[in-house]
């Protein structure tokens, strides 16, 4: 029976996954520094086990027996998504592959070295033959998916979302934010100026600080059975369901920028630790997509952890941990801290879309053609000036060169940022419509109702549906906008 | 080219072995506790591939192709070794590789439970399963190597090692140990009594305990930059060449006993540090066996690490960490402490091979069937009267249940370790001959010449010779038990 062949296949391919994910895990936490080159040619070697065996031709018969099989309702869920995932795994040809993975190695390399100088005439020929593949890319995916080029890229990232849905949804959020964030930094002012910023007192031990962390994630839902917190360079999370890592940073000077790493990352690996554990080994067992996973990541740091009703309940775990009592007028100007910056990455709630609309306009226009690399810089710039007001054209490093997913010929992936943000704020609106106590719960530091939702419409689901099916079914609507402005507008307005 | 074929494969391999090792010491030091069954399953499955991989049918073929080569010396060298590892895995059939499997998984878990409630007769079926088996796979074994069948079943574990040859070393050393232990014992009870014993403080923080074995292992040679000391249940020596993985376990009341534990597995490190790294995906360039990579860690703890002369540089380090002050008198009855016990693992230097002896007989016995697994406890006892001086006939869990190699069917294992004691004081007799000074060198923490004389005889040759081969051009004879009983003379004599 193809099933039962498919369902074997999946067990393989786990062991690989498996591996390369407490490899990868490993090489950033634990890892002697020396080990680095060998942990590259294995794991190099057992990606490639992986693809070859996940992209076998005879996989595609199998699939399409199984089609014919008779099956239950979750059986072809299961073989609906592994057709799904084996078409966008086989839809490039290997020689096509090989091409794109060195140029992508050699600009990524190049972008280390040349960011670092602010080298952007250095850097530009290299990200230009990364731009010309991609376009292929996008082509060559386009046609095997019957998409237009840019949806075929997404798909890879966000099954089922789509441009012509995003951009209007983006289009509405960035006019609001171009309104909102001079009144929201206004309104910060005026607050500032009533009752001056309580700085941090700038001493808190990275043992007790950790430790601190720990709580909040158990507090939080985190099943320390299977997972853990290590320290890493980037804090991110890793490793597989049964065992998740994540990591964070710890700053002597800053305990509110390791803690809301920490609640982040335990977003994320409480979406790994409650998929559906049956299908663990088949695709429909795995998280939806990057735009739904980060939506799990921003709900606990930023609908859970930056409300002022879990700061009800976290200033005396703080204190009990750290020996420092704070009020709740004094930490929330640094939890509610906006800042207009150069960096997405350092970007608060209110200026990170306004860094993501940019790319996903300029990566859009890249993949057309409509854009030139050379072009680049001067585009970066007039988008910086006009939502942000900042120039970045003598400063290409902070520019089109500050991230990695570009060099990286990751092109497609920067909105599922903001679409998590949206999904987010949407998801906390459903679930406070249905569970009206919710700030009441998290201001007595019980999670219960809060997660009990959160499992039953998205971890639970695995990849079930599509990105927006997803939402859709869990929210009872479709993406929308006023959710995530009315959240900001509440949070950071007067 | 078929040579090229085989480094190839090689390199596939090693990413295997790679990911099954770090995978293996991470699941002993960082994986969370649920993290097990995935990670059994995940394990299992590369490990199939592994074999399944090493042992393809038209790797004979590669290798009769390349043996007709015209290769170079080291090249020929390296396809002899990978011939010796193809023939070993090969000669068993699937079939009865999955029957020993499934029979000693059942012998191992009956082991762990019946092992405590002290339940020979409960235990007895299961081992005589296995012992079938046993006899089955040396037979096997032998007639595809042209060895006896004892000597097959070594050959596993120490290419070139034949009982002929260990058989009358290990009388000869039986002879001198049963004369020797008492009166060592003697000799130390009139030490005790002009000299009484400092007992050790008894607090010894585990993170200062940490400090002092990472400096003991930087200055014995241990390069931190590839390799990492962690904390374990069971200590061990993992990880692959580029990053190896050692641990050990604390007691504050102790420090001794960790201290001598990572100096052992430091030992194991070493080896493992200084193999060819240009052969690292070829049997040839992998550590030579199980007796030589135990002269390795026994050469540290022993004849490094309980050497007087090296407690002259040690004391003050020693100090340093734990602020607390000893003299040589008053340490070096603690390292050098000799008591008879039934436990092997926890006998010291001198009586430890006598517990090895007598396994080594008794389980030629049984793979020859001249001894029943129903007469084993009788056996052991007698034994163990004779030996020791002790029984264990109503205490079969710390007789013939006390290790876990006989329910696990690794019979022709237990020499490995009295045989790495001897090899280890043969190889400190050589190099004192060449480096007179070695002693004054230890006093001084200063390795340079001793890891230079083992580096150039034994780690860097890898797989290159068998284990008798190895010792013999290292030190320019065969085995001899002098070295071993002089040592034991010297240090416990009076």
């Amino acid at each position: 029976m193809s099933f039962q062949k498919l369902d074997e296949l999946g067990h393989k391919l786990e062991a690989l996954e498996h591996a390369l994910a407490i490899l990868g895990a490993d090489e950033a936490t634990h890892m002697a520094v020396g080990g680095g080159e060998k942990r590259a040619e294995a794991m190099s070697s057992l990606a490639g086990m992986l693809h070859r065996q996940a992209t076998a031709p005879e996989i595609g018969d199998w699939i399409a027996a199984a089609e014919a099989e008779r099956l239950g309702e979750e059986q072809l869920a299961a073989v609906r998504e592994l057709r799904r995932q084996y078409t966008n795994l086989t839809c490039l040809q290997v020689e096509f592959v090989e091409r794109q993975t060195v140029a992508r190695m050699r600009s990524e390399q190049l972008w280390r070295d040349l960011r670092a100088k602010n080298d952007w005439a250095g850097f530009q020929p290299a990200l230009e033959g990364v731009v010309t593949l991609v376009r292929e890319e996008a082509a060559l995916r386009a046609d095997a998916l019957g998409l237009a080029p840019y949806d075929a890229l997404m798909e890879q990232y966000d099954p089922g979302n789509r441009a012509a849905d995003i951009t209007p949804v983006f289009a509405e959020l960035k006019a609001f934010l171009k309104d909102f964030l001079p009144r929201a930094l206004a309104a910060q002012e005026a607050r500032l100026a009533k009752q001056p910023l309580k700085p941090l007192s700038g001493s808190y031990a990275v043992e007790k600080q950790r430790e601190l962390g720990l709580a909040m994630m158990a507090a939080v839902g985190f099943d320390l059975t299977h997972g853990s917190l290590s320290v890493s360079h980037h804090p991110f999370c890793g490793g597989v369901p049964s065992d998740v890592r994540i990591t964070t940073r710890y700053k002597t000077s800053d305990f509110l920028s390791a803690l809301m790493g920490v609640l982040h990352e335990t977003g994320h690996a409480l979406y790994e630790q409650n998929l559906p554990k049956a299908w663990s080994h088949w695709p429909l067992g795995k998280a939806r997509g990057m735009a739904v996973h980060e939506s799990q990541s921003l709900f606990v740091e930023k609908q859970i952890g930056r409300n002022p009703a879990f700061w009800r309940w976290a200033l005396p775990v703080v204190e009990k941990h750290l020996g420092e009592a704070w009020s709740l007028d004094d930490i929330l100007p640094h939890v509610h801290h906006v800042e207009r910056g150069l960096i997405r990455v350092d970007a608060d709630e209110v200026t990170y879309p306004l860094h993501v609309i940019l790319r996903y306009e300029l990566e859009q226009e890249l993949v057309s053609g409509s854009l030139e690399v050379a072009d680049l810089p001067e585009a970066w710039d007039a988008k910086m000036r006009d939502y942000l007001g900042l120039s970045t054209i003598d400063n290409p490093a902070d520019g089109p060169m500050q991230d990695v997913h570009w060099p990286g010929a990751a092109f497609g992936y920067f909105p599922s940022y903001t679409l998590g943000a949206m999904m987010a704020a949407q998801q906390w609106a459903a679930l406070t419509r249905e569970h009206p106590s919710a700030d009441q719960d998290l201001a007595k530091g019980d999670f219960g109702a809060v997660n009990g939702w959160r499992r039953d419409r998205i971890w639970s689901r695995g990849s079930r549906w599509s990105t927006p099916e997803l939402l859709e079914r869990a929210t009872g609507e479709k993406l929308d906008a006023v959710y995530f402005t009315e959240h900001l507008r509440k949070r950071y307005g007067n």
